[in-house]
């Protein structure tokens, strides 16, 4: 197949924005900011769920958050009105971020505890892409169906929470959680998973306790 | 911004991929195929709604379906099932399919009146690539929001037919079909809009007419 040549122009930016994911999720941890990247389908409520986090943790902790949107500004407007620091990333028709864009966008942040990107809702180029973070979250919300995994192994691959969202609609899909959680594992065997609905608030504190502990943990690594 | 090297690449591959498909819609027409490109969020419901679409149309046409997976062949088996002829594409990581593979998936599905490409889950990358189909549609559902024309901008601008699906959980979902209808619009005021479910089967005998009307108009503009 000549697409072979798309392949090697990719390896060669892969290659480069790898070693500059590595520079930044260095100087993060010199600065002590815990930069979480946050990936799904487009839809799946991941500036629901962040608004969520920051009510739960906002008064803990200064949080920030890039809104990585292709031309719209809608969801950093919404986080702004959370109460969070907040810059709109446009990535001009680009399908994922990458370690320098984010880097652009921590930089307009200015300091903070914990960073949230948002990042373009798309199952598949945001994985193949480090931006630098410290952690990586997958949202699949429940319509979306318990079958994703399968067909996105690398976005499950790299991630270390897998949050199931709009769990209030459940009883309206054929969604089943044992079959979602067995996809998962059979991608990421160490990936945690936690039931929520941003809507409701069912599972945020869970959430915003794997968060915490995770940034505890994250700030011991920074000082080994 | 250092991603303009990126942008540059992708032109060149961009262009070559716009010559490949102009070239295969001549091929298409000769040979009679009318190829229908389908593209959504992952989740959206596109294999359900072919489904349906080969039940409706099946008896009448002979029809093809290519299934585009990273990795699965979950929904190939699936078109086999409803009476189809069915080929699986694994794009090996890729987040699109250009006209090259297209091409492929076309040859090896053999002789039909009607061939649907179910894209790879995604509403950024394949709405960049060409793949030489004679329509394109793009499947929006309910949960994911009546925001996603402003979001995803040039998947909207691409396609004849937006879908709407899961009709049958819109009293569970904040979403306004007239803000959608408006949102459409704003980024492509020709486009036709279509509310249906895949699992009721609402809309899709208005799904299948407009097909027909399709594949008839077509027809007609092959043969000037």
């Amino acid at each position: 197949m000549d697409n072979l040549k798309i392949i090697e122009l990719k390896a060669g930016i892969l290659g480069q924005n790898d070693r500059d994911a590595a520079a930044l999720r260095r100087e993060l941890a010199e600065q002590g900011t815990f930069l979480v990247n946050v990936m799904s389908s487009p839809g799946s409520g991941k500036t629901t769920t962040l608004v969520s986090v920051i009510r739960a943790l906002g008064k803990k902790y200064t949080i920030g958050v890039m809104e990585a949107d292709i031309d719209s500004d809608v969801d950093a407007r919404t986080i702004l009105e959370a109460g969070a620091k907040s810059v709109q990333l446009h990535t001009g028709g680009m399908c994922h971020l990458d370690a320098e864009m984010t880097r652009q966008g921590v930089r307009a942040l200015g300091q903070a505890d914990m960073v949230f990107l948002e990042n373009v809702g798309n199952l598949v180029c945001p994985a193949e892409y480090d931006t630098g973070a410290a952690r990586n979250i997958t949202i699949l919300s429940i319509p979306e169906g318990d079958d994703k995994p399968a067909k996105y192994p690398l976005m499950y691959q790299v991630c270390d929470l897998v949050v199931v969202n709009k769990m209030d609609t459940a009883a309206y899909f054929d969604f089943d959680m044992e079959r979602c959680t067995a996809a998962v594992h059979r991608q990421n065997p160490k990936a945690v998973i936690l039931p929520i609905s941003a809507k409701t608030g069912e599972g945020i504190s869970a959430l915003a306790q794997w968060l915490e502990e995770a940034y505890r943990s994250w700030k011991e690594e920074a000082h080994d």
